[in-house]
């Protein structure tokens, strides 16, 4: 037998993207080595403690066997996802939903119902770095239309939107409150790519797992525009909403019953989604509005906090966002990457420095944001003061390369 | 503007097969609503409780944010699993494991990294169902190469096997001990397939979920195949082996460190596996082998019962299969799956009936299976032999129309 080939992955294999946010933490393990306390402000990784209630309930699961569950989600856990979207006068019944592992297997599901191999999804970047994952797995291609930190990472114009759909377009794919810009879009903008779908025959894919984190105005949900309940598919989750990323608990939701019965398909290929963490899930649902009016006034003391913070450093580009618990800003220096690693190898203040996601991981087109961040607003006010205080000493130690090092 | 078309699935959406296990599942309602008892057969949900030191890990998380883990899986279970796998002679570092959401996920990570959109994976039908939905999701096209009952679902010769492979085959897709059909391939017959592998340069891809549960001659692992080693994707899962399904806690676990590489940049896409089971999976891998042994027994008892109940009914055609909870025969009916639905629409002995898992569903191959069934010894014993009456009564009375109904 002659000597075997080596054997090949797949061409997406080759092309499936690693993480940007976690390049940097071999660099960050060695800082800690060093001693140096560092600010997390890379990872969207909430310290508000998950509500009790939901801990309650993952203590009094008490069936002896951990069994499947059911492949669309328990039974109450999909009535308490309906009462859930009342509250925001959004009319769904349990048919609309089927609970997935994480928001990431709802986009996942979307993109595979609503896209073939090589068909195309119109994102504006910069986007959640992830959905590039999600892409390659399922093979689509997503398609960016840049918006801008100058204007507030709103969207542009429908003629601009419009020039980039190709026969190969199948949705357009939205998050608002947008991770990793902390924009939040009106109604008029999304009443805008609503006729755009319509006009063009689209889905209109919407993540909306930041809903409750708005500061300034209201939010619209895709289930709020008119004429488009064959074309919105909701991706949604517990993980930001109830500070239970580890859980893995979300759902996809549409009126379009084509576009469930197909997620519940794929939702019986994989069986089920985890029995406790649902358990947990329809606890914490149950939890009154008040819970979140809480959390929010939190998240916008730290907003404006790191807002204002940023305004003191000179050369820092950003608009106040209005929701999520990110700020996208332009930072004065030229290649973030290089900034944020050297942040970590070469600059400390009294033993402390501060880790930001940079800008590049979050966009299609290459080349851009290579001067912005993303700070992940998840510290309690102290740290974040603290943490900014590090992060401008150090931009001003950076662009001083005489000093540094 | 115009009235918009109406807007369209995926190709690959459309053609998502549904379960076929949980056709039957509204006649089965039906017929508890008349009060009829029913034996299921037809699901591999194991009936033994999961072991109480997973469910005190469980009860014992303590931490205060339910945060995101690490994405190639908690250390802890990392390190674990690494012994785990040492106690059956398999010599893994964690670099070669990446935990995945149940086995499901692992067998769809390993579809996406070997195979393209329309690239091809030979598999051994009558095999598990929901590789045609991971299939469906990844685009690409499972082929069928046939084992019979009368053989005990063993191995056709290589000649047969290599008459399958096209430019485009990439894989070989395996589980032993297999579900439906109980087979465990002999060391001979994994090695016949390590042989085609090399020789046409395919990865090995081979389900182990049900390695503890042998109870005739050894298990073998396709990590146990010499020359193999870039070769080899086991995928692997808790479920069966802790009774623990819905806990959604696997992996997939390759020496080749492109497919692992690969498979871990799809697990930061999704970001983690379920944190609170994972801790609890590290407990029950504790677990002395002893915990097999006694569940193994219990299972021995059951096949053993089931095989000899299903001898004594006339026609029945089965070899007595070795390991997992399946039995796949043929019964002397016609068509099944008209059976499987009268066994629940038409009739009932004492008010009760048996429910089974039709064969075609488990075929790729039209017109397969027409008169299989897949029987899950998942009951306890008394109900087993009390399954087995009503099934044999019903089988019976079926093939005498003038007397049913």
């Amino acid at each position: 037998m002659a000597s075997p080939e080596k054997v090949g992955l797949s061409g997406r294999a080759k092309q499936m993207p690693a993480s940007p946010i976690r390049k940097l933490i071999p660099f960050a393990e060695e800082a800690k080595k060093k001693g140096i306390k560092i600010f997390h402000l890379n990872i969207g990784q909430p310290d508000i403690p998950t509500p009790k209630e939901f801990m309650q309930a993952v203590r009094k699961y008490d069936k002896s066997v951990l069994a499947y569950g059911n492949s669309q989600g328990d039974a109450s856990l999909l009535e308490e996802l309906v009462r859930y979207y009342k509250r925001y006068n959004i009319d769904l019944q349990t048919r609309d939903i089927v609970v997935t592992t994480g928001g990431s297997e709802a986009i996942i599901f979307a993109m595979i119902c609503v896209a073939d191999v090589d068909d195309e999804i119109i994102v504006f970047e910069p986007f959640y770095t992830n959905y590039n994952g999600f892409a390659k797995m399922a093979d689509v291609r997503l398609i960016p239309v840049t918006t801008y930190a100058e204007t507030g990472f709103h969207l542009p114009g429908k003629e601009e939107i419009e020039e980039k759909i190709t026969p190969r377009t199948k949705a357009i794919l939205v998050s608002s409150p947008g991770n990793p810009t902390g924009v939040v879009y009106t109604g008029e903008e999304l009443e805008m790519l609503a006729s755009i779908c319509k006009e063009r025959n689209l889905f209109l894919l919407s993540d909306e797992v930041y809903r409750e984190f708005v500061y300034d105005g209201e939010h619209v949900s895709a289930f709020e525009l008119d004429d488009m309940e064959d074309r919105v598919i909701v991706l949604d989750s517990i993980s930001k909403r109830f500070s239970a990323c580890g859980a893995r608990i979300g759902c996809i939701a549409s009126k379009n019953q084509m576009v469930m019965s197909t997620a519940l398909r794929m939702g019986q290929a994989r069986l089920c989604s985890p029995s406790i963490e649902q358990q947990a899930a329809t606890e914490a649902l149950r939890l009154p509005p008040g819970y979140f009016e809480k959390i929010k006034e939190e998240y916008r003391k730290r907003r404006d906090l790191v807002f204002e913070e940023l305004m003191q450093i000179p050369g820092v580009v950003c608009i106040k966002p209005q929701g999520a618990f990110y700020i996208m800003a332009k930072l004065p220096v030229e290649d973030v990457e290089d900034f944020a690693r050297w942040m970590l190898t070469d600059f400390n203040l009294e033993n402390k420095t501060t880790m930001v996601a940079p800008g590049p991981g979050f966009y299609a087109t290459i080349g851009k944001g290579k001067d912005e961040a993303r700070i992940a607003y998840v510290l309690n006010l102290d740290d974040l003061r603290e943490a900014m205080r590090v992060l401008k000493a150090g931009i001003q130690v950076y662009n001083q390369p005489e000093a540094a090092n």
